[in-house]
């Protein structure tokens, strides 16, 4: 994080920032921007100026805003994970875990815009790769415990597939607005991922 | 529909058009630019022009874009009833339907992002809301004609947002390119809304 001491000390150079420290502060503040914004409509020159270091400084980390915006949807996923795992860590497992989805989704709608829009399919890079993947293992783990079937048993891939479908659908439809008109939106997640016999 | 002797006729005045059908015409005109475009990026100007009236007789039906817009997605609306109609008499009713969901935005995206996404949660008109009430109308009777449950059931409710939920998050995730490492779209699509005991 950049305090405005080291903004104005630092204001023409990457000098107060450690190699992987500069990196990390880029892509903070690029999430920052994101969510302010409510889109990825930023210069890489705006962020160097948030971050209090030169330009030039910026591109010795990202060649252009497409490989920020693969590092900053990569820091997405491995936050997202988190938020899976943490959400299936406090009850309900499986459930837990969906709730989790849905909450990081109301949380940092841009960002999960950016994470599951059309910028990661069509731009690929191995760490954002890697952490997309990390997530997509922690939801199919889910799913084959609650199956209790191996990872590679078939039944696993569609029903990850399925839980994927509907814990992404009710969060885009809660994002759009489109479940303005149904009520508590809280009480709706609960009920739509309540487990089997869990009561009404 | 207008051919080229009717916009050269007609390109100054709106004289050509019985008022229903310039009113119908534009609504069209402005579902091909949307597809067209993959955006509403378009002005009441372009689509004036297309149609061949002028900008002036199109303020008689439209106040402005946005009242177009409307009626555009409530157009969408009849159209995707249609579909899960249409759908759900092809086969396997309840799933039929589901597949109509899906087929519907890979055939429309653009319409399908204007139907579900912010605008139309910020933007009431009476057609819009009838059309789209209908839409919803479908999807819950079909609820629970498969739970064998009375409409007003509370579990109805439930399970149609989990449908919702599911058939909208997978419609997403394939337009958003999110589906496309997972192998033929088509197959993926059907395993997700397989009824159960209808094989692996």
């Amino acid at each position: 994080m950049s305090t405005s001491t080291e903004a104005d000390n630092g204001s023409r150079s990457s000098g107060s920032y450690h190699h992987g420290n500069l990196r990390a502060a880029l892509v903070e503040a690029g999430l920052h921007l994101l969510e302010q914004g409510d889109t990825a409509d930023f210069s890489l020159r705006e962020l160097a100026r948030q971050v209090g270091v030169s330009p030039n400084a910026t591109y010795r980390h990202f060649a252009n805003k497409e490989a920020l915006m693969m590092a900053m949807a990569a820091e997405g996923f491995r936050r997202f994970t988190f938020a899976l795992t943490e959400g299936a860590a406090s009850g309900n497992g499986f459930f837990g875990a969906g709730r989790g989805y849905v909450g990081f989704a109301r949380k940092n709608p841009a960002l999960f815009r950016l994470m599951f829009g059309r910028f990661t399919s069509t731009h690929h890079s191995e760490e954002l790769g890697e952490a997309g993947q990390t997530a997509f293992t922690v939801l199919s783990s889910g799913v084959a415990g609650f199956l209790g079937a191996p990872a590679d048993d078939p039944r696993v891939k569609t029903v990850a597939l399925q839980c994927w479908s509907l814990v992404h659908g009710l969060s885009h439809l809660i994002l759009d607005g489109q479940m303005d008109t149904m009520g508590d939106i809280d009480e709706l997640v609960g009920a739509v991922l309540r487990p089997p016999g869990m009561g009404k």
